[in-house]
């Protein structure tokens, strides 16, 4: 994955993401591909020498071509493959259109609709990361550059899976962690739907991935933590949520894709969490 | 596991890791607490904002009180359920007596070797580091300060497990890495025994992960990769490699002791490898 070759010439060039008050990671760069400000965050898109081109909402690393496949196929492949057979899908933010992507991999979905808020990113990720976003124009995604938390309050559809693929809760991401937005969010899916989103880092924010978690479990009848290793994640350890007012299947043999971190061994076994993790839940 | 708090005042202390030439990472560090040299490497102790205490040796940050239990468990824990009935275990390395104190934990094991080069390392973490080393005395465990390499060239005994537990291969570790070594271990394991060492970030570091597991496949019939995810190891993703002249057992119920990190589900899980890593070990 990263491949600190030996160039003649280093940039001194470095782009620094803090961590809380006490740690800083410090990623050597090539050079800065785009620099602007959207109506909502500050956007970058960055070249690195190890992880490849980064893109960077408000100073937070949000996804590299290095290791972004790895979120991507997490929050995207699980809920799918726990569903029994998902044909309408809503995803809340992902706006660097990895997500979408491994969900169109399935002939399956005959509706994916995408409501981001932010329309740069969408558009930055399609000209600028299109190692994550690709290049491909398919007929059943549906781009709605909307607020989120508005449009599951006003929807008047339901769907068979929902993701929220949101940045940290700061900025524009804050209100996608509430317990309101959890249940308007609960209305709009299925039945038999499956819910899943991002639940932050067990290890620097456990206390969000708890709530989150509680906050889950008052509005689904099954809620379920599953993990993955995302190296330009803090600490690496990177948990989601998978919710469903029915229960999840987590033995699927249904994934499909071109793949290069999910497997059907992984599908089975992020469900597994570590002792400190078993025991925060509890 | 990190606890940001609000500190009334932050020091201005930093410790900064390098890895490889592009990538740095820097730790607010409270204080100092033990700064030699060895015969054999530079040796710090120092206090962290967020990991507590950490062993740093040759620059290179080993393990911390916050997270390495997750490290000393995986490297111990997994070879000693993978074996039928362990009695006789070997180390080589585990300076910071974090892998020994678990296996201590098992009673079915009657004398554990510990080979480890660096007796100002078990020093210094009986003293300052007693959150991973423990402070029992127990009397199945034979301290050898001596190399490992020749240790298992000279040895006539025969063990059930063999733990390398080793810095990265740079300075006194290099050898701990050779085809020659892996030899001359294979000869003093019994028949049925299980051998396990850490075996470097797959991301980081993948050409020596794949290089120890080829080595390893050239002299045993069973190899297994496994991994764990360690927050203040680069990339959080690491992997270890168990290997049996026989076969390795992967469905034990065995564990025992009071973990933090292992538990039924990971012992087993822990084997699910991610697609990429799958990949490069073909």
């Amino acid at each position: 994955m990263v491949n600190s070759k030996n160039y003649d010439s280093y940039s001194n060039l470095w782009f620094t993401e803090e961590e809380g008050h006490n740690l800083k990671l410090d990623y050597r760069i090539k050079n800065i591909i785009f620099d602007d400000y959207s109506s909502f965050q500050h956007i970058v898109v960055a070249d690195s020498y190890d992880f490849g081109k980064m893109l960077i909402l408000d100073d937070a690393i949000q996804t590299t071509t290095a290791d972004g496949f790895i979120y991507n196929e997490m929050i995207s492949h699980v809920p799918i493959c726990s569903h029994p057979n998902p044909e309408k899908v809503l995803i809340i933010g992902g706006g660097d259109c990895g997500a979408v992507r491994e969900i169109a991999k399935y002939p399956s979905i005959k509706k994916i609709d995408m409501v981001e808020i932010d329309e740069m990113v969408v558009m930055v990720s399609k000209e600028y990361l299109k190692e994550i976003a690709g290049d491909k124009i398919d007929k059943r995604i549906n781009f709605i550059f909307a607020d989120g938390v508005n449009y599951a309050k006003e929807c008047k559809e339901q769907y068979d899976i929902i993701i929220v693929d949101s940045s940290d809760p700061v900025g524009p991401a804050v209100e996608l962690f509430s317990q309101n937005f959890y249940e308007n969010i609960s209305k709009i899916l299925k039945n038999d739907g499956i819910f899943a989103c991002q639940s932050e880092s067990p290890v620097f924010y456990s206390e969000i991935m708890k709530k989150i978690f509680k906050t889950l479990q008052d509005v689904y009848n099954d809620v379920k933590l599953y993990t993955a290793t995302v190296p330009t994640y803090p600490g690496g350890l990177w948990s989601f949520a998978a919710a469903s007012k029915t229960n999840i299947i987590t033995d699927s043999k249904k994934l499909i894709g071109n793949t290069r971190y999910i497997n059907e061994s992984i599908l089975k076994s992020c469900f597994c969490l570590p002792e400190f993790v078993v025991k925060m839940l509890k």
